[in-house]
């Protein structure tokens, strides 16, 4: 029968929605096709009683919503995300179809918290946000008038991971992917580094960090993985303080003389 | 690239809408995934502010839009109709997934008009309605909380028929589907012959007629076929009349005797 099994972890983020309208009608199209986890970043108005008429029905995901202050809060926990963009941009990390990105996030889906990552009604995601996730979905559109509702975009993906999810053989995930903060800390420490051993002095940091990001979430990092290169960054951090401080010494040396 | 040609031949029908504001956010979803023609059937509020602002950028669906006064006019020319519905219920022609349905509906499309079929925001279709259809299309979703948004149910179609669209690949249709109004002028027919044969005196007319309409509409009848049946009805009445005749004058010889 009705398998909601994949459905239940899976989240669905609305970053800064402008209109409350558009959050009711994302939750009831959430629900129509299985989804309850509707977590919101900033919202501009919330709760609001645009968003209950709008909900129809659907006022359980509403009221279960989670309000978030940062997308670091709503991916809490997330091995798997996916982020919606609805032009096709250079700085992209891995662009799919819907129907292509199903398979891979319900794989992840049945065993641990996955994202559907929404932008704002008129500009999307930023690319900040868009470097958080591990796919890009486009969904195909009219290039002349491609700007789908923010609800309808939901509607669209949820339908896309229902019929997916009900026809879906599972399978063991080829990797045990590492949770959101894991990742962020990775990157965290891994910009770090490359400023404390003065990489970026010929580059541009922001630029570098996005190339990085796309690398690694093409790699899709597990666990282990992370602590292998967080190991090594250690290791390159104090590798250069030695430098350093044998230069220092040095240097002291020559000034003594 | 971008084809558009079977979408050129797509129109899509809503019947009796209470809410102007769905009428433009169907407009608009249809507009992203590249159908141009809508029709309403008696909508209770059209043009409306709400449309228009619910269009946001597709106004020119909505200024072309053609307002019926009934399903035949909105069906005129229409080869093969597409009927949505919520439901399973029993008097279902054949239930089709959208995705299913595409390709039935892109081959009717590269030659003549199709139409998908969408009813009123409550209730949808009356069965009425879904006999003139020759498919019905079910969008799966949670039995729990199955009603989506008019607009929402447009885009999921509205996107499989795009997605549909882009790999399609042409092939010569089978047969050579009768328009709309003959099927229906031949349905009349048929029940006027049934009737004036004495047909209908053991059975319930209209739940005969949805019967007869399930099966021809499987048939998807041809133009040269729809010629032969009502051929087959004409000499049916004509018998019918001349046996009747012969009864009158032979009663009358009887009474005259």
């Amino acid at each position: 029968m009705y398998k909601q099994n994949h459905l239940e972890n899976v989240r669905v983020v609305l970053s800064h929605t402008t209109h409350p309208g558009n959050i009711g009608a994302a939750a009831r199209a959430m629900k129509t096709m299985g989804l309850r986890h509707l977590y919101l970043i900033n919202p501009r108005r919330f709760p609001d009683v645009q968003a209950d008429a709008m909900a129809a029905g659907a006022d359980d995901v509403l009221r279960e919503a989670v309000v978030c202050r940062s997308i670091d809060e709503a991916l809490q926990g997330v091995v798997f995300t996916v982020a919606m963009t609805a032009r096709l941009r250079d700085i992209s990390i891995e662009v799919k179809t819907p129907r292509e990105a199903m398979p891979l996030l319900l794989q992840q889906a049945s065993a641990h918290p996955v994202a559907l990552l929404f932008g704002t009604e008129m500009s999307g995601l930023t690319n900040e946000e868009m470097g958080r996730a591990q796919v890009l979905v486009n969904i195909p559109a009219d290039p002349d008038f491609s700007s789908l509702n923010l609800a309808a975009a939901v509607q669209v993906m949820a339908y896309e991971m229902n019929v997916a999810a009900q026809s879906y053989v599972p399978c063991i995930p080829e990797t045990r992917s590492a949770p959101y903060e894991q990742v962020e800390g990775f990157f965290l420490h891994l910009e770090k580094t490359l400023l404390e051993i003065g990489f970026f002095t010929t580059q541009n940091p922001a630029r570098l960090m996005q190339r990085l990001r796309r690398l690694y979430a093409r790699a899709r990092l597990e666990q282990e993985e992370i602590n292998i290169l967080r190991g090594i960054l250690s290791v390159t951090t104090e590798y250069n303080g030695r430098l350093k401080s044998r230069y220092q010494r040095e240097n002291q040396d020559v000034s003594e003389h």
